[in-house]
């Protein structure tokens, strides 16, 4: 099974992907490439038929999209392990998922995920809704499940919220205390921090998601 | 089981939900509201934490986003039929409804749904290369089920690209034969039928909503 992915500084779905499959112990052959080179595309177009990362092949089957892939390995390798046992969890799961999936447009473009750096960022009111919106969820969980994943276990919309934690250290974001707790055990979690570790060697550089005033 | 929907002229995401729960002979209470209007934001706000729709309350349960609540009721109350049986186009069925969720940006910004509408529109080559992928989606699944739902069988795909077929006739675009033969389909199906009637009847105008010149 191959994982393509892009630049472990910038590219957020495809961690969401990279995670959920390292969390769960899936094996993969990772297959890199620079976000935006004429090798990304040409590589991508070789395979797929969305010039997209992540996208993943196991055997003749080609999926893309990070919320499919997701589903696929939690159908195919981990009898639905990836969400919540509990019907009424799993709904709630997958209803943060797709919110993250199709939202936070203002958050996202304002505060793209650059894991290397440490940046002031003025950001839109929209931007701040969607901060407030993420404090909510955060908190809301933990009060929850304290100091745990958003439903008591690692599920999928842990994985689809990790790339929002990165950014919220980035751009030195604080949210309420028991959001900022979620946070935390996110950034403690070994298989993060070896994506993260990996990141920090990387060194080209994508000039649009470069956003933000250095902080020294 | 309540179904909170939009303006059936507008509600793109509205449709997918309602015609996935319709086509399966779902029962469900409709809750029609408003777009935009104080109501609206007021209804929602009372049972919801995020104030868009399609929303759904079932019971204690709260599902929003519209492929979450496809998902749910796949889950609950359909025994997983509403994706197709085999694991391999399962997975590519949930990476077509994945790509709409997250993808066609352009097409949905520059076509908006507006069924009782019919349109010329002037497109962007970001739009143009949209319809290029719907049209290749439309094609391909076609030569594998011909005369048939993307996946042979009716499934949450089919839901997910619904709104494009109708915003193809809107703005008058017409695809290559095996993609129109598809769109034809979907068009004369009797639940997306009644659908359109029901939108056809509504007054409410949502000028953002109302792009492109009309044609007599």
């Amino acid at each position: 099974m191959q994982l393509f992915i892009g630049n472990k500084n910038y590219s957020s779905w495809s961690l969401r992907a990279w995670y959920l499959m390292s969390k769960f112990n899936i094996k993969f052959a990772e297959q890199q490439l620079v976000l935006d080179t004429p090798e990304f595309y040409k590589t991508l177009k070789n395979s797929f038929a969305v010039q997209k990362v992540p996208a993943l092949i196991d055997g003749d089957l080609q999926v893309w999209d990070s919320l499919a892939i997701c589903e696929y390995i939690n159908d195919a390798y981990l009898s639905q392990a990836a969400w919540p046992k509990n019907i009424v969890q799993r709904a709630t799961a997958r209803s943060l998922s797709a919110e993250m999936h199709s939202s936070f447009m203002a958050l996202r473009n304002e505060m793209p995920m650059n894991i290397r750096a440490t940046r002031k960022v003025e950001l839109s009111d929209a931007a701040k809704k969607d901060i407030t919106r993420i404090d909510d969820i955060f908190s809301q969980q933990q009060r929850i499940y304290p100091n745990a994943w958003l439903f008591g276990e690692f599920s999928i919309a842990d994985a689809m919220y990790v790339p929002i934690v990165l950014r919220l250290k980035t751009y030195q974001i604080s949210l309420s205390e028991p959001a900022m707790r979620y946070c935390e055990q996110v950034l403690n979690c070994p298989i993060l921090q070896l994506w993260i570790t990996q990141a920090l060697r990387e060194t080209d550089i994508v000039e649009s998601d470069e956003a933000g005033v250095a902080v020294s």
